[in-house]
């Protein structure tokens, strides 16, 4: 339901109805709307860790490792597929209840730091293994890939004929080797610092 | 209201009570939610492309173009100040109600095309201008710009501390300076396709 109907949509009620218990029943469990959708996020966060992901290595082969792990971990944000388009819409939707209400914007935040911290582990082993070259602190350049990522996710949430697999692939492949070209020794855009290497 | 309580705080209610109005008047003019969504980001609309900008000339300058004007563009779409966080959370907690609506959606959808034909003028401007180099096409530079500062903006709601202003910018420009240097001629990140140039 929330991956169609949004937390718009979500009521107790709604919930108790699909589940076929009492709203009695459920009120008992969650007292709130802002309890349900609490124990809805928890509950879509374990199996996002739970399912098969794509930083999981193929029988037989080492886990990847730095650019190759930077990635797939981005990759794996993606709505690639059917789980991950619905999975995502969820996402997307609960930022409208998170932000209105301190406890679960936390909770989001802290979300997003933790995965800030799994990028710039990835980024710095990358730059351990020459993959990537020095530039701006790691934590940056995570921040930065997460903001791509997750407006990417929104942008194909939106326009999912504009932005099928294999166009956010492109894009996001294009992103990295943007990385692995470096080329922001040159803060200032205005300021004419590009040759032209493409 | 909108930019505090969200949209699932948005009830004919609560607005009526907000302007002082019955609840019958308003349903007369807001026969729905919907209605009442679609208005509220209507009006959102507006006074965004009223709001002075910063695509916007000072006195006595020439419009910015090229690459100033691309930047000038996805700066103006950052929550740099209060009434760019506040716009910003509305339209954020927007994208719950509207992905649950075809049309709501197809609306979405068709203001970020604008966004994205706009940005993509600014690429094709600044390589004829010499201050970009070629590479992907320009609107595939435009759709992963603007999904960069989509997913800045919702870093940036969830981690005011983290991602003040200055921050949001120098990302910006980092994000800039990389598109100056090129670099995306080798697409597969995995290639090793980088020297160390920062």
């Amino acid at each position: 339901m929330l991956s169609t109907r949004g937390f718009e949509g979500l009521t107790l009620r709604a919930v108790a109805a699909e589940m076929g218990a009492s709203t009695g029943l459920l009120t008992h469990y969650f007292p709130s709307k802002k309890a349900l959708v609490a124990h809805a996020l928890e509950v879509l966060d374990r199996r996002s860790l739970a399912r098969p992901r794509r930083l999981a290595p193929a029988e037989g082969e080492p886990p990847p490792e730095g650019l190759a792990r930077l990635r797939a971990a981005l990759l794996d944000v993606l709505p690639l597929d059917g789980p991950g388009r619905a999975g995502n819409r969820i996402w997307v939707g609960s930022w409208d209840v998170a932000l209105a209400d301190p406890e679960l914007a936390g909770a989001h935040a802290a979300r997003y730091a933790r995965a800030r911290g799994l990028l710039t582990e990835c980024v710095e082993a990358a730059r351990r293994l020459g993959e990537l070259p020095a530039g701006p602190p790691a934590d940056e350049v995570a921040a930065a890939a997460q903001a791509f990522v997750l407006g990417l996710v929104v942008q194909a949430l939106f326009a999912p004929a504009e932005f099928p697999a294999r166009r956010q692939t492109g894009l996001l492949d294009d992103y990295l080797a943007r990385l692995v070209a470096g080329g922001d020794g040159d803060r200032h855009a205005g300021g004419h610092g590009g040759g032209s290497s493409a």
